[in-house]
């Protein structure tokens, strides 16, 4: 039997189709655990059990501190987290949500998400994100965009989130891509960079032609020899051109760095650098954890 | 045991997911038959059977002719016939393909569908309806619009089809409201004009702004009380507010003529009518028919 890793504290980032967690040390990270049991699969009373199942190893015998974000404290998650309200830091320790547990080894608080009233948006567990990225880049002021299902696009300014824009161009990929009748047309490995370049000045030059724009890579496909690996590109292209049609009084003169995984990242990168944007790009995971930590520091403080 | 019905012809209209067919005699309809078993569900080898238990207690001992439009004569279909290329009539009964049938009593001819080269476009089964509306309103100048999965906006002039747009209109709705994130927020029947024309007009005035509009709707129903239904027909409203942001150079100065389901087709009547464009309504079904009969009887005069 191995002697459990007993970390300082534990971090969870916690979204609707996965669960991540890190054992803490003070100078590092000890271990690092995932798991598909995202909030979409799980019933409020089986949260708990799915958490220990990942870090059970990790635990001794004295209660250690649990940090989470994310899905986990929406109102189908494991306990609501209530939502901020921009403009305000995108973390505040004091309103983290503390979660009774029946395992005493664990105490488990959640992270709120923000809201911002008008125009209505919402996110969770981007806030995290954000400060984490606010901790690795101190005093940036300007914008952040976080690429992904639902990617957000943020105004920073001295430490605060004074706005933020919601839009669904992951998710309109996968429907899109997956389950219309475009995924006739998705078949084959790769990707087309011209393709993707083309979409992209599509979507900025004439946005209003989305619609026939998308049906176009089914009719190119079916009489003008269009590939799977154009068509995927170009429908990125097309998706991420309107995002940043819309997006454009965000990243117009303005500092801009990307949250989020590496490839998708790239692409933003590439899209604003066609829009003359040079874009900083920072990685993910890294500023969640970063984030997750600098609550965990401060609530060190306090208790 | 009832005698048979010995139409003098049989017009079928089978698309993706549905089977109709109608038992035709010189002056009118005999009886009418539909199935859901749509070229979605079916082989190859598939739709004669499928055919055959619909129209079976029709059929006497002599043969009868069926002329079929839409998605059958696909490359997924029963038997492929080659797209015939705008600008051209909708229909040309020469250009009819005759499928081999196992069973004496029918013979079968297929419609094929329209293509346009530059912008890559098709369609299959519309040209069919567009046939019928020509012959139900002969010497039509103007503008056909097809509401539906995959919309179809159409120039017709001198009795041919000049030029042709499809928008995934339908198709998207269907996605987002059922099976994206959006889905949580349309529960509830009902429906709500405001919600609709307030959609519609954001889309036309900033149709770039579709996919944060989209997550508004998700971020409304969370903060700020929207109901399934005014989500549901504001959606309807943003969706058919870029398809006609983008059409406009259809639909502008035009005479408009809607050719569909009653309730989709008022709703573009509406849409249309706030941008001052007064459209005429055509039933679909009717339509379908028609066109079906125009090539009946020229099939006739040439056999």
């Amino acid at each position: 039997m191995t002697s459990p890793l007993c970390p300082t504290w534990i971090a969870v980032d916690w979204g609707t189709t996965h669960l991540r967690a890190w054992a803490m040390a003070p100078d590092g990270i000890l271990a690092e655990a995932t798991s598909d049991e995202g909030m979409g699969r799980l019933a409020a009373t089986e949260f708990e059990a799915a958490l220990l199942r990942l870090i059970d190893p990790w635990l001794g015998t004295s209660a250690v501190q649990v940090i989470a974000c994310g899905m986990v404290g929406s109102r189908q998650g494991w306990h609501e987290a209530p939502y901020r309200t921009v403009p305000c830091a995108p973390v505040d320790p004091a309103a983290l949500v503390s979660v009774p547990t029946r395992d005493g080894r664990i105490r488990v608080a959640i992270a709120p998400g923000l809201k911002q009233p008008k125009p209505a948006d919402v996110m969770r567990g981007e806030e995290t994100q954000i400060a984490g990225a606010l901790a690795l880049t101190p005093n940036y002021d300007g914008i952040l965009c976080l690429p992904g299902t639902h990617s957000k696009w943020a105004h920073i300014s001295a430490g605060e989130v004074v706005s933020f824009q919601t839009f669904m161009t992951g998710e309109l990929f996968a429907l899109l891509s997956e389950q219309s009748v475009l995924r006739h047309g998705m078949q084959g490995d790769g990707w087309d960079d011209t393709a993707f370049d083309s979409g992209l000045s599509d979507a900025l030059s004439r946005p209003e032609r989305l619609a026939a724009r998308l049906f176009s890579l089914r009719a190119e496909g079916l009489i003008a020899g269009l590939t799977g690996p154009q068509a995927r590109a170009r429908l990125s292209g097309l998706l991420i051109g309107i995002e940043l049609a819309a997006a454009k009084p965000y990243w117009l003169g303005q500092p801009v760095a990307l949250i989020g995984a590496q490839a998708l990242s790239q692409l933003y990168a590439r899209a604003l650098a066609a829009q003359g944007v040079v874009a900083q790009i920072l990685p993910g995971p890294q500023c969640t954890l970063a984030g997750l930590a600098t609550l965990a520091r401060q609530t060190e403080t306090r208790t």
